[in-house]
């Protein structure tokens, strides 16, 4: 069985490095932040006796093999490092610790594997600083050429491809470079279902699709006091029509469908000017491409009719769109085999965010295993779940791993 | 008659000071681009014989005056030259180069006035760095002590009196050391009315009313995939629903009620998280300071409903709030004869701005005479008057200037 004091000591550790003096734990991808944190978990990696290895779009690879398996399809498990701005210590980090427990576990219970096994993280998961997120596991996975994930430009207007370079992760090797036998992703669930239901686990068999569009209003920057209701082309109010249009839909609706607007910013954002331009993020999810289709089609329409009423201009860019995925269902019946053999309450369930499997699941069978997030709060400091729930998330991963090295 | 050419050369020259690579003028009160407005405003006081003053508050002054004039109570001219965020070239600017060249104007003509004659350019009038607005001429009209208003922080996190002591504009005077006799103030109308109904200058008779608020409204941070729409608290939904609201409210009534919200912001402003903050101004006004007590109280009765439907914590601070003004009756009277003498269509009319005139109104006399914005356009680069109408707004100023320096 796992070591859980090792593994809680590793999220705590990782967990301090990019906290700043106000205590908040921000850990942008390819930051100086997430430099120190990918040093650290190199160092584990080594410490460990795993050949590392950095592919060119940053994602760093703990690799357990030898001579005797080398030539089969490795297993590989993973998640990410890169966290959101004000973020919790579990997202992803639980995943690649949980990975690099699990094999230092399987060495040194002197476990000969038939195949290697590789532990990933991988680069920008999160989307917060580059769009697309999930992006060095679509990468890996061929989803997206190598040179233009490395081409894109920041919200700080800074350029992947620099940055990792910077901060020394460009790495030599093409991603894809290893072609995996199948993956799996230990995260915690960062939503309310197991919780709610009472579930120590979850079996993920599918992923929502995912719509991220950033709009821009131009509308007409004049005077706060002189300026009559009636002539004003206000960019902002424009962009607050289109935040309670995307809340009242989903609320109205009956459908899973969630919509965010997460990102605002108005210029010249004086108190006095009447906005010229309001530039602004929409999130839209649902499990169904269809209805997530009609949700685009919704706002599309919403957009060309605010433009006329309000005078206003507005474009459209294309963040990412991923289709929802279905996981391999032996896969996903093997954790619920694993969880019911220790005992474990598991559910089969959708996830709400994307993961890094989402996109490994198109070169491999994939699936998840997630542990209740308490509240249900995530992408947020009081991110928690209890150790008993960690330590059961990390025993049924090293129960399947055992599983499949022995085939 | 004044000398036009040198008038619209100070004004382009005035205009090119703070003007960024990206052609954006931004030259906020106390700020480096403003140091160097006001060395250029300075060196052309020097030029022009004027002794020149700085108070306390930093309010700069160019003094006409001799010994035998030197007991009377002198005529004040002035406004202002400090600007929004992107802004035009003649809000303010137009008033301070005009008050200085009637000076000059006279001086060359040999007049020797019966008092003196000031032209004044006031600190931070925009309010878009620090608030209340105005507040140069508010702290000399004594309607805020100046220590306080020295220690006002900005939005950037700046303290007026650091940056003015920085800049070399904290001066030793106290505000208010001179006492006018009156205060002419002429500026460009900023809105729509003069242009639209084929009026030259207009006779400012009184001030609309202002009210700034500040507006935090937290909620709590969650993941944007996972999160039900129902069990969202979403500060930036919140914040987008006052937006909504005033707009509605301002729209559906039959008064002249004008409301802005002119800044907006988002934390942590990352794309698949809902927003845990949004600070958001609420900028108000009415010319009836009855209507304007029942806006705002219409406005917190909206917060208070808002906090409990959304589950967010709503505070409010106030900024600014000035009660409407009246101008002095015989300063308009003689603005309007002064105009009809020179056959040039003159509208009584309200200021939907905030003006300098409308402090120095607590203290002496005071009036103002408008130009037309064509197309009712400031606050924006496209801010623009016809030399024409400049000349005609300069020319009655030194007209009117001239009576009351006889008397
Ligand atoms: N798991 C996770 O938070 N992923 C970030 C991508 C997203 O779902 O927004
Ligand atoms: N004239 C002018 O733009 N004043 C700034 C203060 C305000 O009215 O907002």
């Amino acid at each position: 069985s796992i070591d859980m004091n090792r593994l809680f000591d590793r999220l705590r550790s990782l967990g301090a490095i990019g906290r700043g003096e106000d205590g908040k734990l921000v850990r942008l991808s390819a930051s100086d932040n997430d430099k120190a944190g990918r040093d650290c978990l190199v160092s584990w990696l080594n410490e460990a006796g795993l050949e590392v290895a950095v592919d060119r779009i940053g994602n760093v690879f703990g690799i357990w093999r030898d001579e005797s398996n080398e030539k089969e399809m490795p297993l590989l498990l993973g998640s990410h490092i890169d966290t959101v701005i004000d973020a919790g210590m579990y997202d992803g980090c639980f995943g690649v610790l949980s990975g690099l427990e699990v094999i230092e576990t399987l060495k040194a219970a002197g476990i000969r594997p038939q195949r290697p096994v590789v532990v990933a993280a991988f680069t920008n998961e999160e989307g917060v600083r580059y769009a697309p997120d999930m992006m060095g596991s679509l990468v890996f996975a061929g989803g997206m050429p190598v040179e233009e994930a490395l081409a894109v430009i920041g919200h700080d207007g800074s350029v992947l491809g620099d940055e990792l370079r910077r901060i020394g992760y460009a790495g030599t090797l093409d991603p894809g470079f290893l072609k995996p036998h199948a993956y799996l992703e230990l995260h915690i669930e960062q939503g309310p279902v197991l919780e709610r239901e009472g579930f120590t686990l979850g079996a993920v068999e599918n992923l929502q699709g995912i719509s991220w569009q950033r709009i821009t209003i131009d509308g007409i920057a004049n005077h706060a006091g002189t300026t009559p209701m009636s002539m004003r082309r206000d960019a902002g109010h424009a962009a607050a029509r289109v935040v309670t249009f995307l809340r009242d839909r989903a609320m109205a609706s009956n459908s899973p469908t969630v919509a965010t607007v997460g990102c605002m910013q108005f210029e010249p954002n004086a108190i006095n000017v009447i906005p010229s331009r309001a530039m602004f993020t929409v999130d839209l999810r649902d499990p169904n491409e269809q209805r997530l289709r009609a949700e685009e089609a919704a706002l599309a329409t919403f957009l060309e009719g605010l433009a006329k009423a309000e005078g206003v201009r507005v474009s459209v860019e294309r963040l990412a769109r991923f289709e929802p995925v279905i996981f391999d269902g032996d896969l996903v019946a093997h954790i619920e085999e694993a969880a019911s053999r220790r005992g474990l309450a598991c559910r089969r369930m959708t996830s709400g965010a994307g993961h890094d499997a989402q996109m490994i699941a198109r070169i491999s069978p994939a699936a998840m295993i997630f542990v209740p997030s308490v509240g249900g709060i995530s992408h947020n400091p009081a991110e928690f779940t209890p150790e008993a729930d960690l330590v059961a998330g990390a025993t049924v991963l090293l129960d399947v791993v055992m599983d499949l090295v022995r085939s």
